[in-house]
């Protein structure tokens, strides 16, 4: 027993250093997509991002997510800490052992899991709206989603919430990580408006590939990294034979899924784009690795492959008709995240004993929550304040126009073609 | 015994992710050494041959190298997947746990770990022929050498064939990864060619530096964080004190070994080349790491240092002796990986119990079965649709040449003095 | 007690995988914060340094902190390896394992750790000095500083030392690693010089910003990851639910702390410097994850959040300061470490129960014998043979200068505005 709390809190530890680490990878991805101007805003952005989201989580946020949720919402308290008979643990009391291991893990390593994945939620809001928010109004957009948006969300499926009820599955976050940020993504696609002159008067639209394609590289790797932890780490103890063949199917489902969205993204992104296209193959590893996450657990291993692949494709799919319907969304938050999370989220009933329907009303209760909710907040601080930076700053790039430096100083870069603003 | 179980495979599973991470070290080391008209075609073809590997030795490779392996080959059977008590226990069955656990790991976390090595082995391979070959030959052969070249050198060796029948001892993949991998790059070499213009018509040798060396160290330390699970995990179990001694001592002569490496061929390289030399330096490092490899279990640790270091002189000789031959191996896998492994394997007869005429009669089976089988793939493909890119193509590069797009569009680069093609 | 051994030997290793990559963090972290032309002299110093700690630390260090420490120092003696018991027990003798098992570790595995520690003190140094001090002198003070100076202060405090008997806490080297690394850099600062160019016979301070943002960036997201390795690590043992709950609580406040002191940065920076900025930004950061690194056990997680803070407030008006006393530190390392590694000392006696008096008592005296004894190899390498490059290589950068190459050879660089020299 004292055994199975040391392990299933190692486990949550170890597996959570590597989700911490998938900032890195979000970081690197934003910043090797945009253009040079913009790529030292984005790494700023999203190191201060991470660091609200670790703070709101412990002010507001796990409370509201997991504390007395009775169905809709938990308590409104602030702060969050070890149960009293840990903290007497701590400071020798060991014979109140026999109370903290019935807990199964330390309660901060858990609430530490769980703070970096409302971390990587807010990253992927960060990936659509590049290159024209503010960056002090996406950091109070973080602050409103890590608070209290995914929380409440949250707390529906894994704080004991009505759809936790209903039976909804959702092993990894597919949903409460990647619908969640996908959705809040879209609002904020649809709220601040493209790029100026990425959709033409004519129609056309502006090529805008990755200014630094390793880094691009570097930052999926990093996710594909990351994801280990992130479902590995879901198992959420370690102390049974179940345990560990849990872990092992998890992780090999994980990269096959990955390779299996990769791997069909290359296939069709030719047809689709007229040519072989790097930025949409590497999208679909990540299409393969959120469409896994919402069940990975099962040991038909192929069904990894064929679930990543059909990812890919969407995902594909999802970006092109973006273009089309002239939403911007910079990195392909929303065909990553939102449209391969809920794909995932479905096919759970696929491979696990989730049921389809009640799969289909959660993505769907949680897609209309959270984009209602985020269009409001946007919508709110846009008539506030605008959420865009100025024409001026987005010509010259936020990082002269909002940080006062460049990301490559000392590189010489090529004049912009830009359409006048 | 339960126990067991579960730390074998979580050993397994946390040293697997960062054999995983390995595959973003060979990424950077590559794609930071070419060119910078080639960088994102290394970056494609990278991430697509961990793909590949993952799904050709799933569906072929691990059943080819472990299964009923009959002195030379094993199984050509689909598909591996976990024992029917393991099936049975995760769902539910908790009567047949003391069928599984005398296992000692969950079969599929074992799948996992072998499946990185060979991909390891795989990138191997890209490093020598870049700047040249087309993608999808690449990954054809990738294909091949996944599913089947190396399966089969593997079950000699690991699988219970013929090798490990004669006491041949190869603990972390010395020959099986690095020797493996460094053959069949030396007959792509062969058969591709140099890049045109790297040896001139008058003997001398066009320089190509690195045309990123932050991204080609940074390459090089994941790689040797990597190490640390690759030889660790090797370990294959994690559950009695002799287990826990022999992961400390493996990775003690681990980081001796590259730190042995790394200066050795700090010293060597200015005698050799005329001046310290940066690529050198850091080849000498994973030169170390990759001699190190065949046998990490010992407590005369200083000899981990000795053992590095002429792992080190012996690269950068060989990388110099190589540019005579004119062979032209982009990142030096043949100086790190064939040289290095085959002195480290030869080596284990020193440090550990292995005997030198085994493992010589090992080393030499290895190199001449992958060298012959890799040599007739590459020029069969040669033969049929040609291996290497057309002139143009690599005049202007890969990246706009196949794929369309540049690694660094918006920075300005410096005109290339090439010889007219 | 089997399993204690086991588990304890495994939080090592794992845990010291992660500081191992601290290394890469140190690295990219310089290597873009340096102008491009002494990029590639950064990535092979610091690959380097990181070598030789290992070595010297193997070869004399440990022995010097932790063998025999009679008040001041250990043993000088060569080499450090496993027990007698430990090397029979792998060599089979099963009889001795209950000897080995009340060591609670495998004794190498503790040396890693230790090991990696050291590095990481070097690497400290390494980032005060960069663009002017040549190669060879400053891989010499490594080796006197890892060899001896490190040791030295480690024995007072780890090793049993005087400092140790009275009292003074320091649970993960805020003191021991980032006071001393902190104040080896403020002497080599002082007998090196600045920079050419850097403070203007007018007053005015040449703005000398990081050439690669993105690089920078990803560096401090690797010392992020790392320190989780740095600090849950340091708990030695993973036995008991105690140490479970020690070390969940450990990387939650190593979270927060780092957290706090981003944000803190970003805020007192725009005051400060009359912008909000990129890099104090990040320093603050660091500084946070420094400052929690002397006492991060305790469970009233909040004081993680203010103590980080602080260390940030701290940490970017140092840099301010240092720059008006003319002191060039190129990448902030004596207001990262010298000055947060102090705070946090310090503070210890707030969260834990450390005393203020014994606690400033140790701080004190580290920084003086660290600091003077740096002085004097300093001094005494600049007599003979001056620690500096020469001004033409200072002007044309080490890269082409030191090692004949560029670290972005394709790339066109903006002319350099330099003073004349």
């Amino acid at each position: 027993m004292d055994l199975q709390f040391v392990l299933n809190t190692f486990s949550f530890l170890v597996w959570g250093a590597l989700v911490m680490w998938m900032c890195a990878g979000f970081t690197m991805l934003e910043a090797g997509t945009v253009r040079t101007k913009n790529a030292s805003m984005i790494c700023l952005k999203n190191v201060g991002i991470f660091s609200i989201a670790g703070l709101s989580f412990f002010f507001v946020g796990y409370n509201l997510m997991y504390v007395d949720v009775g169905g809709i919402v938990g308590t409104l308290q602030f702060l969050h800490g070890p149960l009293d008979a840990e903290i007497a643990v701590l400071d020798g009391a060991t014979d109140r052992i026999g109370e903290i291991v019935t807990q199964r893990h330390a309660t901060m390593s858990e609430w530490l899991f769980q703070m970096l994945f409302v971390a990587t939620a807010a990253s992927i809001v960060s990936g659509a709206i590049l290159e024209r928010v503010r960056l002090w109004v996406f950091w109070l957009f973080t602050f409103v989603l890590t608070a209290f948006i995914y929380p409440i969300a949250g707390a529906w499926i894994w704080g004991g919430g009505w759809l936790q009820e209903m039976g909804f599955q959702d092993f990894a976050g597919g949903t409460v990580v990647h619908v969640v940020g996908g959705s809040a993504a879209l609002a904020g696609v649809i709220v601040a408006g493209p790029r100026r002159g990425k959709f033409r008067p004519d129609g056309t639209v502006k090529a805008t590939p990755p200014s630094n394609v390793l880094v691009v590289t570097l930052g999926v790797l990093i996710l594909w990294l990351g994801w280990f932890g992130f479902n590995a780490g879901s198992q959420g103890s370690l102390s049974t034979p179940q345990d560990a063949l849990a872990m092992s199917a998890i992780l090999v489902n994980t990269n096959l899924a990955a390779a299996g969205g990769l791997l069909a993204a290359v296939l069709i992104s030719r047809p689709i784009f007229g040519r072989l296209g790097l930025a949409p193959s590497l999208n679909g590893a990540l299409a393969g690795l959120v469409s896994i996450t919402a069940g990975p657990v099962f040991v038909e291993h192929w069904w990894a492959v064929v679930l990543g692949a059909i990812a890919g494709v969407l995902c594909t799919v999802a970006t092109w008709l973006l273009e089309r319907l002239k939403l911007d969304d910079v990195v392909g938050a929303i065909p990553v995240h939102l449209i391969a999370g809920a794909w995932g989220t479905l096919a759970a009933a696929i491979a696990t004993d989730a049921e389809l329907t009640t799969q289909l009303i959660g993505v769907a209760s949680v897609v209309a929550f959270v984009f209602t909710a985020s269009y409001i907040v946007w919508k709110v601080v846009d008539v506030i304040t605008g959420v865009r930076v100025s024409p001026e700053v987005e010509y010259i790039g936020q990082d002269v126009g909002e940080l006062g430096i460049e990301s490559h100083p000392e590189f010489v870069l090529v004049p912009e073609q830009m359409e006048p603003y």
